[in-house]
């Protein structure tokens, strides 16, 4: 941990020593971030040839970046804005993203972008939820393949539980924000998925699919490292 | 509405007239009764000759029961006790009751004995929790021949919106405080079965086995009716 | 259940088997969906000449699908979208939706109108909350008519213990996000619902008319399935 | 406000101004005091003649009092301890303490007995829980003639409204912890009582007969003071 | 109780006997009714020469009310709709309205709107809060003469706790949803309130001014039977 | 305390002994505050020739002060007012002001912006959260060199507990609303705060960048009195 | 998934292929089998020569095994049951268990004993919180040595983030029940967890060191696959 | 920040470099540990002859340090163990703790005995709630003279804001879990506190007195280095 791996910009400090560290880049946080400020930290990585990631990103905030001619890409589901300087150098990991139900698709699309940013592959099945379970069964096998499973609900939360007793692989939970009333949410969801009668799944924050894919990477990191 | 449709005990006001209105004769709820008033309360049904269910009871009052001679029996799974004063006139409904695991058995011991209690059918499906689903599945085609089916779950209570994707009849779901950490002693499984995807599923209290039994025997009074 | 039993439309997979399992045909839950995947799923119901009900629809969604020549009508106070393809079967079950007040009836006519949907017959009462006990009083002996009661009330939430006191049909309750301060959004009509010193009465979402009238849909396929 | 009107015992500052202050004298809350501390405090209002009630004081702490001859009374399901010397001068109050259920009546003894203790007349209406509403309806004459009326319910909490829908005296309400699961040890009934679409009841904390008390007797008092 | 005290406009039964019941004529709960149901209720009263009050409308209820010309006064800080017919017969009681802070205003308005229009005497002393005594204090005596109080506070609710303990009168305790962070839209004023050390203080939900008024307006009419 | 240190405003008392009790003058919270009321309280200090200070403005409301001519300085990051009247007397103090995140320096500028209006040196260490230690550590020395700090952080709002282990000086925490989902608008970063398990950290409530500044400046101040 | 792959008991129901869906054999929970169940459910596995471990049981439990010649190995610490019928076969993967403090010790025993079960390498960290941050960077090349680390920690829960922003391997967090108040029996640091400023970190169920273990044994798995 | 000053005993790490780094020396958190681990922690410290503190042990912890020889004296009340090795050096700062009521003295003892043993001078003020504003107000001169008060509260918390309007010195408040029903074992005094009108008052963790006394020994030792 060298000190000068870090950059000052008064409001911020960027940590340029993160991908060393912990084999991830820095990405950016979008939300409470003027578009000035967010303008000027791609900025900071676009000068030192850094790829970047931002996420929850308003559509206002990418076209401020837009006008201010800063190269990134937006989309609009995921929020995410990508800056990548070229290919990306893909990984060997494959993962893949559930989700109950069609309005937990943009939380999906957030998880599956930040993959494929970091060189995973990212593979959908959407809408899969528990009370038409047939749905699920029909793509089980395809699930199966992959080397991480992310798992994105909201109301009740229950695909995650119900996947991860029939996968080997490891089962990241994304509660989301969808339903209403006692949903709160994605309370219920969360707690659902902590709960989970299911061995050996764990739980990223509500609506986090960016958090959840970082686990995937590093996930696939450890097993490059164990092989 | 009869005003003389009532006992007065001073510490209780019987309801004599229940039965009439509701298709359903009061029961007792066992908790913050005294021995003494449970007993006395227990007698007064007995001097009508009628039969009486009450719920939650603990040993220590049911002992106090048979030191005094009051005629009932007593389950301590359920903690169900009954006085039923001959042969109970069976009903025609049928109620599947299934529990997510072992732990959720006294809550669905007191929905089965409920159910028993009025006259209804009941038959139980253990331990087919959503982290096994062919255990579940093994059972489906037998739940499905039930009138009502009663799930019973703690933890992520992901049970009864499974079952309630593929069964026809009403579900009643009932979360139960099995669990630890963030199951906050049933909020997750009430919460999840709150928000459950599947169509037409309605709950009852946390640990409420007996309620899910009365609303079953509500359903299967109005299917008489209606047909 | 056959896994062809399903449409794949990428954000979303249709349960087609639904109503043949369940007796319920898929509803489409409106919230989160842009209109444009409301749209294509709403054809792909009309493709093959199926009912749907959408719930829970904006303005905004209902008005493109007409800019679309969606064939659909929509009621502004249940938000309910209906596609019905000619007359709905009448079914024989007669539900009554009761509100504690005014401000209940936008979740009440969700109730109504779902029941209304799949052929049941829907009697409202509203606004005959406990705090003017003669209004329900007065009532009562229509509410005694119907199969099943649907109860929907906010704030204290007490007119389902009330009536689940006063009827034999089996009572389901919807708590309302109405109420302000300490209402918290339905939360206390809720726990007040799940609370019931009443026997059988079971409880659904806050402000889940639609859940309250499919779980009566189910009661009346029980009842004739039954008889 | 004089400076001298309390006695300083270190861990306790006795408040003897009041009764000249608010018509109300000191009482005693017993839990988290040692029966050392209770004793002497008790003592130190014996030396100066001055009637003493203690709250929610446990047979322990009782026993002791015995032991060491403090002159006071103590009644184990109110759980009060008082010390009158000599007769009570009645106030011209009535107050009518009515309860849902059984398990609620150490609450509502709580709030008769603090009633007693200050001279007021408590009627004791208990059982008459809205779930057999002619219970309460068949007394409701009988409550009308109260100056104040105390309703005391645990689990929904539902009393309380109705009889201030039924009555012209000022309602206060007192939720009790009585319940399981969802009832949250009283929050479900208090949540329910803050809601109350019946105009102008209040409420005390839970389980709080005696705050409930306290204040029918400043309402008494401010009526002498009126008229 | 006669079943015809009521009038039924289909998404309201006005419950024409409470007055009679209660001593307090039906109010009006604004928010949720459209404001052609609110026009229309209000109608319906005028019609039968009886004044009503309407609680918490928002400026574009009022607005569409003065466009049916329903006649009626509007204040927009307590947002009260008031139709009077005449003048208002005054009754004996005075009740002193107090707030902690300027922004408890209008909650505060809504309290002593809500006693004028019933009769009382509603006396101000507004941002009197604990953070600088000496205001209180200063103050205290001619609060003293009131015969209920009623105290309204957010943030911490203290106010409530000090004036309990320094006057004879009933006090009634209103939180506000007055605060950031962790005051939680009033929570926080309200446990306060509800935990307070000073004895006999009763509290109703957040904001709720016109439930304070109310209970006082009941006080005072106990008075009067009482004398 | 003289009963004549306040101004009385009928919406608002001005409590103009702060000074002399506190060592703090009065200042003001500009939420809830009318624009009218802010103006004409801010001119009855500058007419006193009182610095004042108004928290947590809007825009909107400085805007009006500008049109009024009221003579204030506004700050749209921090959302403070503030009417000097000339030099601020420096104070020996020097507060370091740090932040783990760059959404966080809005509350941070609240704290260093009322800091400096008490005469205290402000230092700030924004973006320096612990997810980066480096960044923390390589400012460590600069932090241990002020007399008091103040950590904000949302989210984990581990940053306090980190600085407090690190540091001789008092730490004030300052918990912020950032974040999303189970960041419960700042309720985890407080609950963190709260159980931090450095020794001698204290909190403020959520976003209350004010309040730990003046509690920097009471500990300034208790400094000068105890040299 | 083969329909016969489960032994039932009536009040269990034996998941026998889950090893081969999830690569991990079924487990079982202690809490709420009775003595006779759990030593029926371990028989059944020592019958099929399966090994299999038992979490959170009691000394009472155990003892009855003990009582009733079931053949298996108990951790206090833990409150681990294990039956292991010979060597345990070792993985390749190694785990880092790191705990804030010794209270936290039990809860990451759980961990190490499972991972231990299933033949993983387990390295413990203990008392490594960040209130004395040397005491976690004299250890954190060790730590990084390791494929997964868990992160055990009660109170404020930062220990997670602080690791997270310094090793690559994939880190679960685990929250502990350890502390007191706002504590909350390990809400304060779930929420902590989950609301990380480190990437990757995902959490469990609050003291679920045995799901923490067994994600990790997942990955490990995982990782086998993929090289 | 030297890598050596620590000692590993396996289950715990102890930090030796914390009274260079923070000016306070590691204390103990007795709950979690087992006797032998405290035992063996204090003596670790006792060979180093090295005063400690550890704090919430109860009476069976310290009964086994005796047996063991291990030199340390216990209060009861407070629940501390203190090795002090010779006379404490006094430091120059006075700290007055303040109680609501008599339930509070064990959390103020906690706190003044953690002030005594760092060598400041603690003065207790117990009892002196807001209920009885006089027997604040007698003492307030008292109060005035402390460098730090620190007041403890339950119930409505409300001490704290009335102490910090009246005084210059920093206020640390401390939430005690004394109290019922909506108290929520402190949640409601936390909240209370956390929510002052008082300026720049600081709050701890419920029933942390120890937390408050260090903060006042940073304090202390802050103006010790300004002046």
């Amino acid at each position: 941990m060298k000190p000068d791996d870090r950059l000052e910009l008064g409001y911020a400090t960027l940590d340029l020593g993160r991908q060393a560290r912990t084999g991830i880049g820095e990405t950016v946080y979008g939300p409470g971030k003027t578009p000035e400020q967010l303008a000027a930290i791609l900025r900071s990585f676009a000068e030192r040839g850094v790829p970047v990631l931002a996420t929850k990103c308003t559509p206002e905030q990418f076209a401020f970046l837009q006008r201010q001619n800063v190269a990134a890409v937006y989309d609009p589901v995921s929020r995410l804005v990508k800056a990548t300087w070229g290919e990306v150098t893909p990984l060997p990991g494959r993962v893949a993203v559930c989700t109950g139900g069609t309005a937990d698709v943009p939380v999906a699309e957030e998880a599956a972008g930040t993959a494929e940013f970091f060189g995973l592959k990212a593979e959908r099945h959407y809408d899969v939820g528990v009370a038409g379970l047939h749905r699920l069964l029909a793509r089980i096998d395809a699930i199966r393949e992959a080397d991480v499973v992310i798992a994105v609900a909201g109301m009740e939360g229950a695909l995650g539980s119900v996947v991860a007793g029939l996968v080997a692989a490891p089962v990241i939970a994304v509660p989301t924000s969808v339903g209403y009333g006692a949903a709160f949410q994605g309370v219920s969801a969360l707690l659902a998925m902590l709960n989970s009668c299911a061995e050996g799944m764990s739980v990223v924050n509500i609506d986090n699919g960016f958090g959840a894919a970082v686990q995937a990477l590093r996930i696939v990191n450890a097993a490059k490292k164990l092989s």
